[in-house]
């Protein structure tokens, strides 16, 4: 996966995208999409079915969940979610902890759903004890809508511990499961969810332009006539995939054949573990070695989740967000410009076809910016 | 364009699609998508600016109108053109003559938007005089919508017409051009509009995942506040450009790429002229063909657009669809299995990049078929 080099293109790799995606992809991955599918035809039936009941397995949910794929941006899957199952005279809490958070109360407001925000400060993780009492003093609320993994800062919220306080009160939890799905763990036999939705271009390494929601059958099922939409009504995108295995409208044909190989290369890489494996050893270089040049990481590492990691802004004189930007991509390296927190901080992915070598030729690359322009973080300007 | 050998593979080409999208697009479109792309990178914003630069060029309408592409399929632009540019308390008038139009109307009450639907037969074109005497009867009417090519069956309706007859009453227009634009004229300058939703792969020849709405841009501001959608905000989405030239939420990056490489491969060809030329020759070979193996058109020739040709069932007694779309099949083609109109029909696609050989190979091949099982059809059974 990697040419050890530090040059621009990494060998015959392009730049390297450390970002919570668009990331970056295998050539194997890429070259799935240099083929026509007709999208009716039975190649086509069969290649859906498979990703959906792969994606199925990857949550735990083979006999009770079905995944339903749906065409356009993890946005578009996690409005289809909640227009689909949260009825229109139903009220949703969300816990928020950052901007995606946010994101799923703005939709609510949109689609004309009731909601209650709940917002926790950015560096802390949402707290299910403060979810369960929320729930005993509003009997209205019926779900329970969070992130996993929050790409705002890249903190892991304690999933298992609000599923299961949202079931023991008898409501139904809804997952932007989005940056952590294929990498860290979700087991529906263990963590109580209706719907979980995620992307094609974020640890399970495909491309973008598809989205999808893992979803209890029963619920989906029960949610007929809720979205407010036709494109993202959940419920009938899956009664048409299990009317004829079609999609009711033109899928990405390219995006799904490149992800069923991406499915296959995250089975080859040992499923869930292995790949998480592999981002906590890029997580741990990168964030040691940012550390010893002297960046400040935005959390607390305990709650740290190894898929992108926040730092703050240098408070050096000479140093230069743009120059750091530009001179990271003359040697090969994009990272993701602009921030989402309130505080001045920068963020860099963990996720995508890179590895611990990588990391290490990107604090090569990080090094040689810093020294060309004669910064030094570990004297204390600040 | 062409090996003209017939063969099931077509040299590298892979089997040749003639449906009305996902089609067949070309290798050097293909290969656009083998890279990743940093979607808030400045190169990816370049792309993007150039890509909505030259679609409001394609359709004349450079400083008047705006193009705002969408992620997800032709149907989701759709939704988010109804939804942006009718206001909540607005009322569309769905002129309709095929499933198209329907859909429109279907994707109206959704919303919750005030329609009418005014149908003719599937095989009659719009009646621009119609529509006009309906304008005057019913002054709540804001907004009329009508599908230039109706992919239902391939007919083409009187656009200019309409669209005087709609600014005549001083009403608006939405245009659902998905399987028109890039071939069939539309000049923004000579036939008014508000907004026109196409796709990247239809005419233009691009990869599915993508649709855009060309938005004339007064209108387009006056509709804040109007989408009853996040994702499918067209005005949200024009602000997020217009403010630092990113996509609100993640573009499908390979998608645009190739779609950018299919718009040189437009220019290349003479623009949309050039294209239409094409696809005529594409047409008359194939309707020309068909008719002479005894295959009856579902529409009279005055209205039938160079898009898709429907042909009705033979009613011969050893023909059985599904094995005359295998038999194709295994000959390197796939014609578009299902039909839209209540008699039994079937559809062949002239668009994508296939050219006039490869429409006689395609003859050859249906011949082939027929020969096999021993079917006649210019054998009057009917």
């Amino acid at each position: 996966m990697t040419d050890g080099g530090g040059t621009a293109n990494h060998g015959s790799r392009g730049p390297l995208l450390l970002t919570p995606g668009p990331l970056t992809t295998s050539a194997t991955v890429k070259q799935a999409m240099v083929r026509d599918w007709g999208s009716r035809d039975d190649g086509f039936i069969a290649l859906t079915r498979s990703v959906r009941d792969t994606l199925t397995g990857l949550a735990g949910g083979r006999g009770t969940h079905t995944t339903v794929p749906l065409q356009g941006s993890g946005t578009f899957a996690v409005e289809a979610m909640l227009g689909t199952f949260v009825p229109p005279n139903g009220a949703v809490l969300v816990a928020a902890n950052g901007q995606y958070g946010r994101r799923m109360a703005e939709i609510c407001g949109r689609i004309g759903r009731t909601v209650m925000v709940d917002e926790v400060p950015f560096h802390r993780p949402l707290d299910a004890d403060a979810i369960g009492r929320r729930l005993d003093a509003d009997p209205a609320i019926g779900h329970v809508a969070v992130v996993h993994c929050e790409t705002t800062t890249g903190i892991l919220n304690p999933l298992e511990d609000i599923a299961a306080v949202v079931a023991q009160h008898g409501r139904r939890l809804l997952v932007d499961g989005m940056s952590a799905f294929g990498a860290l763990p979700v087991d529906a036999a263990v963590v109580p969810f209706d719907a979980l939705a995620a992307s094609a271009n974020k640890c399970l390494q495909g491309v973008p332009g598809l989205g999808f929601v893992i979803c209890r059958e029963a619920a989906l099922s029960d949610a007929a006539g809720n979205a407010p939409s036709l494109s993202l009504d959940l419920h009938d995108q899956w009664r048409g995939f299990e009317a004829n295995g079609q999609w009711r409208f033109t899928p990405p044909t390219q995006v799904l054949a490149s992800l069923a190989q991406a499915l296959q290369e995250l089975a080859n890489e040992g499923g869930p573990p292995g790949r998480l494996d592999r981002y906590r050893q890029s997580c741990a270089v990168l964030t040691d070695g940012m550390a010893a040049l002297g960046f400040r990481p935005y959390l607390a590492p305990a709650v740290q989740a190894p898929i992108i990691v926040t730092f703050h802004m240098p408070g050096h004189p000479r140093f230069e967000f743009d120059r750091f930007y530009g001179g990271l991509k003359d040697r090969g390296f994009v990272i993701y410009p602009g921030k989402l927190t309130n505080e001045a901080t920068f963020r860099v992915g963990c996720i995508g076809d890179v590895n611990a070598d990588d990391m290490r030729a990107f604090l090569a690359a990080v090094t040689a910016v810093l020294t060309a322009d004669g910064i030094d973080l570990r004297v204390g300007v600040r």
